[in-house]
């Protein structure tokens, strides 16, 4: 197989660093000597393993992106950039018709649906790139389609832990308060349970140290009201490593859509199934 | 509504007399004073509140039920015996056109099922009454058939805790061990552990004394070989109560199914799921 050209945008952040080192090293993809970056950022470069990745500013990226597509045709964007920059960023790949993998969340995320709709190339829109989440995720959303109700009075407990770093409620943690509602369960997003100090994160969850700056733990806890069942679901994941996995498929994807493909936007639940059709 | 006469099969076994005392207080329905038992059992009635039901062992059977199904139009039958008497218990019912819910485990399942498709009534099968715990069930065949090898590379424990005298493997266990092999995971049923020393379940797992001789614990766990990820699924029963409910919905659901029914075998995710389309 010819190497997959990609791009990721987003240096010198740590997720974008932790996707580009492992990049560098698949036999899969050749890593693009250039990234997107913010218009705050100091540094010209950044070294992943042996390349000297060149950032490009926003003033800079028009005048340079069609020398880099020449050198590199079939490129793919791999997006891990800033809220503020998702839209922008989704509407330059387009205009330039780069296939890419939007992984930054926030933004107006309406919006990015619709102009990658609207667009020539296909994209990945992924809040969430592991896809063992992803597979939870789309576990429950089932269940709420197809037994609503099922937890009608049970009491939910949602607590969530990530770095401190991290402001807002976990988007995960909010969707799937939002398939326990439809199965019965009254509570709030604001009922969730988060946890930034990473004091307690140590002490009392037994999160690793190392992974004080980098995790995402969740429990949900249901219980009957007359005691007689309790049903608790968690996922923790520690580092970053698992969303390269995800992400590489992604790219891997839309490096395989067959050429008469004529839909534009992707999910990572789209990844995961063409995957699992491959004999 | 007319009330639903529903005849309680299996007593004076626990979990059948639990469902009697909550079919005698249930508005719904109309406990027939009589149920089915097994030829060992000595006495000839059992009282439930104020109801004196007689005690029918197999020979008496055949002589009684037309009587009592004349005294009790559209009659509907509930298991609970015991694994020996299922095949036997379904072609009665079926010969005696009375639609059943089966549910006592174990027998011939297969030829459990083929009776029932070949019959003139409907029935409800059902290894398992509790609806949350048939919910979670379909939740992992979803993901099963939908993200195969999703957790490939992940090592599974299981560990459940039954009843002392519960001596084989849990069911239900076994058929979340076959999902997890279809996402990937290598397990065997011999590899999961069976709790059923009381003490152990009362300082080890926190089970409460009043249900050590009646509950279901299952906890599923899966770690990445990385140590990046950690998922786990736990569902804990206590006591019996849960799996009046279900079956009292099976029982209106034959009740309440279509003359022009056709269909003969149902099983607790065609309750549910019937359930959840009633407006």
């Amino acid at each position: 197989m010819r190497t997959i050209p990609i791009m990721i945008n987003g240096l010198p952040g740590n997720l974008a660093k932790t996707i580009a080192a492992a990049a560098a090293d698949d036999p899969r993809f050749t890593l693009v000597p250039y990234s997107l970056t913010g218009p705050d950022i100091d540094t010209s470069a950044v070294t992943i393993g042996e390349i000297k990745i060149q950032l490009l500013k926003p003033d800079a990226r028009q005048a340079r992106i069609q020398q880099i597509q020449a050198a590199h045709p079939g490129l793919i964007a791999v997006d891990y950039t800033h809220p503020a920059a998702v839209n922008i960023n989704a509407q330059f790949y387009t205009a330039h018709q780069i296939p890419f993998v939007m992984g930054t969340t926030g933004g107006d995320r309406e919006k990015l649906a619709a102009d990658v709709k609207n667009a020539t190339v296909p994209a990945v829109i992924a809040p969430n790139m592991a896809k063992q989440i992803v597979g939870f995720q789309a576990m429950m959303e089932y269940a709420a389609k197809t037994f609503p109700d099922l937890f009608k009075g049970y009491r939910l407990e949602v607590r969530e832990s990530h770095q401190a770093g991290k402001a807002d409620t976990s988007g995960t943690a909010k969707a799937i308060v939002s398939c326990f509602n439809t199965l019965g369960v009254d509570f709030k997003v604001s009922d969730i349970e988060q946890i930034r100090d990473p004091d307690v994160q140590e002490k009392e969850w037994g999160i690793p140290k190392a992974h004080l700056g980098g995790h995402g733990w969740h429990t949900y806890t249901l219980k009957a009201e007359d005691g007689a069942s309790f049903f608790e679901f968690t996922h923790n994941i520690n580092g970053r490593d698992i969303y390269v996995s995800g992400t590489f498929d992604a790219v891997v994807f839309l490096h395989q859509l067959p050429a008469d493909n004529t839909q534009r936007l992707f999910t990572m639940i789209d990844v995961m199934t063409r995957e699992s059709q491959t004999p």
